[in-house]
Parts: structure tokens; C-alpha cells; sequence
């Protein structure tokens, strides 16, 4: 990448062999063997690696439109709650969804992803809160990507939320999580992060620490939930284990930020949530941005508090609520999305990484974040090979 | 329409015979006749009228992504404005480009619209701001109509900015809008409706008033940009010469609600600009709501305030930052949006009206404004035949 803003090549050129960049720089200097091999011209469209969607739910059943409409009718968060709303509502669909309706419901929303830019999406399970649903998700994550010809990476989210038969017996639930699940969908091969929810209405911080320690021991990297609605010590928790991010982070503290800088832990913002939930408390971007914190830009695709289906809009929101520029917006999609899931091979235009591509109806990389909705993506490669 | 929520018919049936609905009403009592005919099957999908949005000011040269960079970056709206930036920029690559290229370059964005349900738009003028480049947005707009099929509603905005080359004659750029433009570009069919900026920055209620005279004159209705940043008396003003419609409103009043009333003017809300603009100020919707005003939602897409291309989108905004619910915001983006622009042949789906529809990958009305993003058009028909 040069040293122009955003890093943009003017007049670029790139060569891909094997699924892998193999040369880029301005189309002048372009070698002329690579000039024998099979050539598109993009006549001037902006090309950017594929984007990475590293904070996604987007595997559950039913959806919950009509919950939205009642909010908007008036009806409170009580009683939507007392008449078996809310999360509780999309694990009942997501437990009664088999392998197959599972799929089918959620597939649409991977592809309505995919044909925004992203080509690498994150998706954690965390609807199914007993062993054979949360591994009916995960499995469900991995046939998306299969069938879409895309990378999934998964997180197993069990300390989601505590389901409601173990209501009187949270530690039973903490340690079937650690105990029972983990270790089983590690094992069948359906875990390649660890996450949880650590809040005052999810998971403490004893409980995520209990957790993080069984996925260390399991070699599993961790990511976290935290700070989301108050500062629970949730950033320094997940970076003290060397996670991979903290996500969320509207209360986020100066010691979480001081922490994170140190272990190198990605903060993962999610506008469409703060959007949704229509919230005021911004999270801290300059302090982040002070502590050197890499910061990741995610669409946290689900249905109670961000049915998002556009990465390119999360972030849009991420520049226009958050205040961030459009180029640590577009690192935000890119490069540090992929750090965020412990993808080092793709993100970035240079030599040696996948062959993960997009280009756009754009000139500028700003045009990205600029336009709010529509349809951008000109034409898609995964690993080299035109989707 | 049925009396449930939404007008929703559960296991509807339609019958359609050149580009009109003929029938519509349950499945069960679908005539035998109708049966008879070419049959679709939509799967339960939730089928709908065909989306209106009723302002855009789609047409224009270049866009603003850098200056939107630029602000991100700290610059000050001062000194992007010395250096050529804000709406004179679109002026002068509106005044640019020739009727091609400003066909070119507008086109995705009818189409965008298109593809997210709106089968009729409006297009405005006022990015020319001279005779022959008002004049050549407004045949591109009709060129846009006859390329995709589609109806296309122009409004003249002549009266959008004071170009800079009047900066010292104000008087008399208002006169060649109103005696110079107006009737030449409506007597050569380019102006379907009249309308104006009245605001502090732009034109005053005098200007606007002058505007509206000559524009009766004509037999041209009329509709207006008022009460977005201060309470000039604009929607008063329209609603007094018939107007179709007064756009924005944050900062309307009492005043202007009644007369809005009295005349059956419709309150057009732009959730994308208070969005883009991070704007605090809420419309007045329970007053709207109160004196029985109907409200529609539009994109009023644009390259400074509002680069949206999604119609379902700004009724998601509606519903998410004005708390419309999701009836209201679909009656804003349907029937509302048709009566705004003097159009009462579409906007609903009853016997007679143009069959222009739109079947959703979604079983639920609510589901059009819950979403936010992706594409959840499944089949759209112009005039009864499939795009
Ligand atoms: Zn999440
Ligand atoms: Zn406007």
C-alpha cells in the first residue's frame, strides 16, 4: 500500500496467482510476464480487498420485526418480556429450527452480506443456549460458508444469555458451558473462538474469567462482549487472556483502553446496535485511536438489536455516529476486522495475501462510507476466483 | 384493504388485466375466472404496492464523498466552503456534465431505488440553477422515467440556492426563475410540480410566495422545502396555495400543522438528511398525528445531506429516529408518498389502481422496516408486467 491517503494506488495494477496477490503497484510498472496471463480491465473502479465482517449473529431462527413493531406501538420491554419476548424469543426459534430450516433462514442473510463486499464473515452461536442447538448453529455457520465459497470463522457465544429452565441455577449453566459444551464443539472442530456476554443483565466478569481459562486450556483464542451498557472490567479481562478484541465498548474505561493497547486487542465498534437501540453514549474513538488500539468496524447482525445486512452501512454509521473517517472506517471493514478474528492473510492489498477482492461503482475509497445504502460491489474474487 | 393491521390480507389473492388491479381479496374467494388466466405463485410472500418516493434530487454531477472526508477530518464546513465545496460544488459538476454524462452518473441511483421497491420517484431540479441546466436536469430525469420503465415526477427547484454569479442580484435571479425558467420549462412539459427552498440560508417566505403566484398562474402545483432549520412559515405558506406537500419540518409549529390540516397538505419527512446531519430536533409527529396531517417518508437523496439510496431504508429511519411505527412509516413510503405528489392512482392495492407491485422475501409488513439494508425485493411489476 503507498503512503497516499487511504493508501490508494492511482492507476493501479494487481496480479493474483494461486489465489494469492502475487504482484501489485501502478499499472506503468506492472512486469510484462504478468501482462501475459489472463487480463480484466476495471476501467478505473476502485478495487479493495474483500471485506471482513468479524462480529455477526446471523445464524437464528424466526426474526423479531414483530417485536419491533410493538416497541414502536408503544408496548414496553416488560411486557414484551412477560409475553415471551426478546431473546428468549429467538432462542424458542432458533431450538425449534431444524439443521436444515436453520440454514435456510439464515443463509439469505450471509448472501445479502456477501453482496455487500464482505468475504469473510464471523458468526457465533449464542441462540441455542443447550448443547444440541448451540452445535446445530455452529454447524449451520460452517455449511454457509461452504456453500457460499466464503470463510466463516466461528465463536461459540454459550454465556450469551442464561436460558430460562436454568433461572435458579446459573452456576449449573457456567459449568456446562465450560465443561460440557466447549470442549465438545472444540473437539467436533466447531470452535475457533470463544466469546461471551459480560454485563450486569448476562455474565460476570468470575463467570467469563471461569471460561476464558477452560478456552486457554483448550488453545481456543477468546474475544468479549464488554462494555456495551456499563464498565464491567470486561476489556482488560479479555486482554489479560490475550484476546483476539473487545467488542462493543460504549463504557469502555481508560484501563481497558490501557489494556488492550498492551495485549494488542482489537476494539470492535458496532454502530447498528448504538443506531438501534438509538443510544447516547458514545465510545471513547479518541482514546482508542491516542492508545494506538486498532479498531474494527463490525455489523453484529441480529435480530433484537442490529438486523444490519450491510457492513458497507455499518461503516457509513461507524463515520457518521461515531465520528471515525472514512479511512479508519474502511481499516475498520478491512485489516483490522481480519486481526480481530487472528486473520493475518487477508485484509490488505499486498503481495502474498488471498486473492479476496472487490471492486466497486467508485472512484474514491471515501465513497464507500459515503453513500448510505444502494448497491456498490461491481464484481467480486474469492481467492482469486470471480464469484 | 382489510381492517387488520397493515391492511394485511393473509392468503391474498390479485388479479390484474392491462396494468390495472382487477381483483384482490383472499385466495379462497379468488373468481373462478381469474384462475383461469396466466397464474404466479408467490409462495406466501408478503406482496406489496410498489414503493413511491416522493423527493429525490437524484440527478446531479460528481458527488461529495471528499468533502464528507474532509469533515471527518476536521475541517470546518468555513473553510470546505472557501475552498469551493458544499452545494456549489454540485452545482458547478451539474453545470459540467453534458445531458449523457449526467445521465450516466444519475442513472444508478433511479436504478438503486429501483431495485430496494420504488417504482415511481420524484426527481427535482435546482443543482443548474441557470436556464439551460435546470433544463437539462429535468430531461434527464424524464430520460430516466422511459429508460427503466418507471414513473418519473419532476419538480423545478430553480429556487434551491442563489447560484454564486447573483450574489449581488438577488432580485433578479429570483425573477428569471420565476418569469424566465418556470414557463418556458413548463410549457416545454418538463414540470410536473413547483418547488422551493424557504429558509434563512436560502430563499425567504416573499421569494417563495412570488414563486408560488407565478406557478398557479401556470395551473402547476406546488410543494416546498420548510422548516428544516428554523420556522420561516413555510409550511403555512404551501398549505395555503393548495400545496401538495411541505418537506422536513423539523422545526415546524402549531401554525403551520392547522393550515397543513385545512388543505390536505402531506407532511414529507426525509429521515436520511436528519441522520447525515446529526440532527436533535424531532418533527412535530404526534401533533402530525393529532390534527390528522398524513405523513410520508422519502429518501431525498443527494450528494450533500443525504446520499441515500434506499427507500425502505429511510423508512426504517423513520421508524428508528422519528418513532413512527411501521404502518405509518409504510403508508409514508406507499399512499402518502402518491398523494404528495398528486398521484391517486398507486400507493395502494385495490381494485383500479395501477398495478405496480413489489412481493418481498418477508411473510410480515413490519419486516420492510425492520431490516436495515441488504435487498428484500423478491419480484417487482411495473403496470402488471414483470421487471
Ligand atoms: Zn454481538
Ligand atoms: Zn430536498
Amino acid at each position: 500500500m503507498g503512503d497516499a491517503p487511504f493508501g490508494l494506488i492511482e492507476d493501479g495494477a494487481l496480479a493474483c496467482t494461486d489465489g494469492r496477490i502475487a504482484w501489485i503497484g501502478s499499472m506503468r510498472q506492472l512486469p510484462a510476464d504478468a501482462r501475459a496471463a489472463h487480463v480484466e480491465d476495471l476501467g478505473g473502479a476502485l478495487l479493495t480487498p474483500g471485506l471482513v465482517d468479524c462480529h455477526t449473529h446471523l445464524v437464528f431462527g424466526g426474526n423479531r420485526a414483530h417485536e419491533f413493531d410493538l416497541r414502536l406501538n408503544g408496548v414496553s420491554y416488560e411486557e414484551i418480556a412477560r409475553a415471551g419476548g426478546g431473546i428468549v424469543s429467538s432462542v424458542r426459534a432458533t431450538r425449534e429450527a431444524d439443521e436444515d430450516a436453520l440454514f435456510a433462514q439464515s443463509l439469505p442473510r450471509a448472501r445479502a452480506l456477501l453482496a455487500d463486499g464482505a468475504t469473510t464473515l464471523e458468526v457465533k452461536s449464542g441462540y441455542g443456549l443447550e448443547p444440541e442447538s448451540e452445535r446445530r448453529m455452529l454447524r449451520v455457520a460452517r455449511r454457509i460458508g461452504a456453500e457460499l465459497g466464503i470463510t466463516v470463522r466461528t465463536s461459540f457465544l454459550g454465556l450469551h444469555a442464561l436460558p430460562p429452565e436454568y433461572r435458579e441455577r446459573r452456576d449449573d449453566y457456567v459449568a456446562l458451558v465450560c465443561d460440557g459444551m466447549l470442549p465438545a464443539l472444540a473437539a467436533e472442530g466447531l470452535v475457533d473462538a470463544v466469546d461471551a456476554f459480560c454485563e450486569r443483565i448476562a455474565f460476570t466478569p468470575a463467570e467469563t474469567r471461569r471460561l476464558f481459562e477452560r478456552a486457554t486450556q483448550l488453545g481456543l483464542p477468546v474475544k468479549l462482549h464488554a462494555e456495551q451498557l456499563s464498565d464491567q472490567g470486561g476489556a482488560a479481562l479479555v486482554a489479560n487472556f490475550g484476546g483476539l478484541s473487545a467488542d462493543h465498548l460504549e463504557h469502555l474505561g481508560e484501563a481497558g483502553i490501557a489494556a488492550m493497547a498492551t495485549a494488542g486487542t482489537v476494539a470492535v465498534l458496532l454502530p447498528g446496535a448504538f443506531y438501534a437501540l438509538r443510544e447516547t453514549r458514545l465510545p471513547p474513538v479518541a482514546a482508542l485511536r491516542e492508545h494506538g488500539v486498532p479498531v474494527a468496524i463490525a455489523t453484529d447482525c441480529n435480530p433484537g438489536t442490529s438486523p444490519l445486512l450491510s457492513l458497507r452501512l455499518a461503516a457509513n454509521m461507524a463515520c457518521t455516529l461515531f465520528r471515525l473517517t472514512p479511512e479508519e472506517a474502511l481499516r475498520g471493514v478491512t485489516v483490522n476486522a481480519a486481526r480481530a478474528l487472528g486473520l493475518a492473510d487477508r485484509g490488505t492489498l499486498a503481495v502474498g495475501q488471498r486473492a479476496d477482492l472487490v471492486a466497486w461503482h467508485a472512484r474514491q475509497p471515501a465513497e464507500l462510507c459515503y453513500w448510505i445504502g444502494g448497491n456498490l460491489v461491481r464484481q467480486t474474487w474469492i481467492d482469486g476466483r470471480p464469484l
